[in-house]
């Protein structure tokens, strides 16, 4: 099963890859050796990101990136995620049913991943997925998440490039891009853009990410992520033009901040202009070292979780064999105490992994 | 150096405590193996957790519940934990001085911990610090927490009793026990009672405890904490008239409502009344076996967490030694897939750990 799934995944063919998801899902330990056996494709996609507040038309936007990039001649995988819903389905089927016009194209490759309650969850699932669309040989592979609560974090563990949405009037999303929000991305999107205040949300980003840079310079590192916060809390409660006068400038030096685009993802207007960008600067990020450095932070970071995950997964087993009643039993009745049997346990869990 | 200190600590030398506390902050290895040959008094403390939002007067009330228990010839030891606080000092110091009318009482050990931004941090630190002064015989052990994050959830992992306090006119204090931390109290204070709005605040939380009883007898238990969630913060929005009309009565049958308590800690007034209570509950729960299955549930709790700390520990220690770079860098040259990286790693760790 391995081998042919595996040969087939490289081959490129949509019900392979779909079936290995499938299975990496249900967390199938087989599938885990098709991964293995996939290797030779690692590193080969450029990953992209992309995350914002629910309706900032994240999905909208993503369909029309897939049809630029496929007018490009590019092939694109997408992982659209939901950490909401424990079921595939709900907002995601509908957004699914959105980019349905790209079902006959063989260059495009869509999947929906919801929470199952699995150990590691969605992260997990996520990042084997996009590992998977990547040995299937796709150029690009779009990861969208809802932005709420830790997922936009954990996207900087799979993406080479974080798209970071916002859209004017929502009220509270530019908010919502708080302090450690705003350091993931690598390039903005203010979408909606033919809507009032369009305009006003673009000098927020920027005043933000200026302030951000002053900061990682070094000229108040101390304080960090708070005082990142509490500047990024007056710039939306004062608005820009007070700012403007008391902001110190950086002392004649030109700062390499994200670029700030403005979208219309209902038309398609200003998306040339994002896919552009996101290209070029993996390409540069390739040529500067930078992507090689990003990447190798992101695989400590996830051989970090995969250890964690593989330690849960063996921990919930022993439960249910009983293993771990037995030791905190004796620990109950004094016959062991609980450092030595949390290390018995341990070292039974590895005893486990290799019979 | 473990044998003499573990000899010392049954003997209950407060110096032996100290330092025992200390090296366990520290991470000290063979502080581990004294705590291990303090197995023969695990279990025999009353462990009382006591959380609240800060002001509810959490320091003061310990205080004077030090001097009830003493007075009824029961010895204490007490952590103070301040999650808040990175270093020792601050609120917590200004708590131990309130305090330090104990100073010269050879039946009282008091002692401070704050984050030190180690692996498994502060719940770590409480758990260890908790068994120290079991070991060291104190028969009773208060662990105070200040009721922020994740705390009084972790409580439930050491404490045999956890006694929630709250105070009227903090505004937002009632709001703080939401449903999550309703379900972890034992024994519920209100504190400063001789201010305004003191019977008001008892009759919520008793309001609250009685739809949480009903919830739990399987009424709506599909719909689980939304719905006690939601009914809560009805009962806070529409005050208790109108809820009592409403509220579906248990059809004749008496329900065992954790008891809600007036105290003022400043004069001492309702402290025997608490402490009473407090140790009739642990008479009571020992006797019907509620006690055990409570205890056995901590363990496994505290298990999983010894396991996902010592785990933690060696991935950072391969991570000072080069073994993950080396890994990672494997990984992003296509030699190694990232599952294999990840397996081989987990069993690096264990054999670091038996040289």
């Amino acid at each position: 099963m391995t081998d042919s799934l595996a040969r087939r995944c490289l081959a490129g063919d949509p019900r392979a890859v779909a079936r290995l998801i499938s299975l990496l899902e249900d967390g199938d330990r087989d599938a885990y050796g098709v991964l293995a056996a996939l290797k030779e494709r690692a590193g080969m996609a450029q990953i992209i990101g992309i995350t914002g507040p629910p309706g900032a038309g994240k999905s909208t936007l993503t369909d029309k990136m897939i049809a630029e990039f496929r007018a490009r001649g590019l092939t694109v995988g997408v992982i659209a995620v939901d950490p909401s819903s424990p079921f595939s389905g709900g907002a995601i089927l509908g957004d699914r049913l959105r980019m349905q016009g790209h079902a006959t194209d063989p260059g495009v490759f869509i999947r929906s991943l919801a929470s199952r309650g699995r150990l590691g969850g969605l992260s997990k699932a996520t990042a084997f997925a996009t590992r998977a669309l990547e040995a299937a040989g796709y150029d690009i592979v779009i990861v969208e998440t809802v932005g709420v609560g830790q997922s936009e974090i954990d996207i900087v563990k799979v993406a080479d490039t974080v798209v970071l949405i916002a859209v004017p009037g929502l009220g509270d999303d530019i908010q919502a891009i708080k302090a450690g929000i705003m350091e993931i991305g690598d390039v903005f999107v203010v979408n909606k853009a033919d809507r009032d205040g369009a305009d006003r949300v673009v000098r927020e980003i920027r005043a933000m990410l200026e302030t951000q840079a002053m900061l990682q310079k070094g000229r108040a590192v101390a304080a960090g992520p708070d005082t990142l916060a509490a500047r990024n809390a007056e710039i939306l409660h004062h608005g820009l033009a007070d700012m403007r006068a008391e902001t110190p400038q950086p002392d004649g030096e030109r700062v390499d901040l994200p670029p700030v685009i403005k979208t219309v993802a209902e038309t398609g207007e200003g998306v040339p202009e994002l896919c552009a960008e996101i290209l070029s600067r993996f390409a540069a990020d390739k040529a500067s070292g930078a992507l090689d450095e990003r990447r190798h932070k992101a695989i400590v970071a996830q051989l970090k979780d995969l250890v964690g995950w593989q330690v849960a997964e063996y921990f919930a087993e022993r439960e249910r064999d009983g293993r771990v009643e037995a030791l905190a039993r004796a620990v109950q009745h004094r016959t062991l105490d609980i450092y030595s049997a949390a290390r018995e346990l341990f070292s039974a869990l590895v005893k486990g992994e290799e019979p």
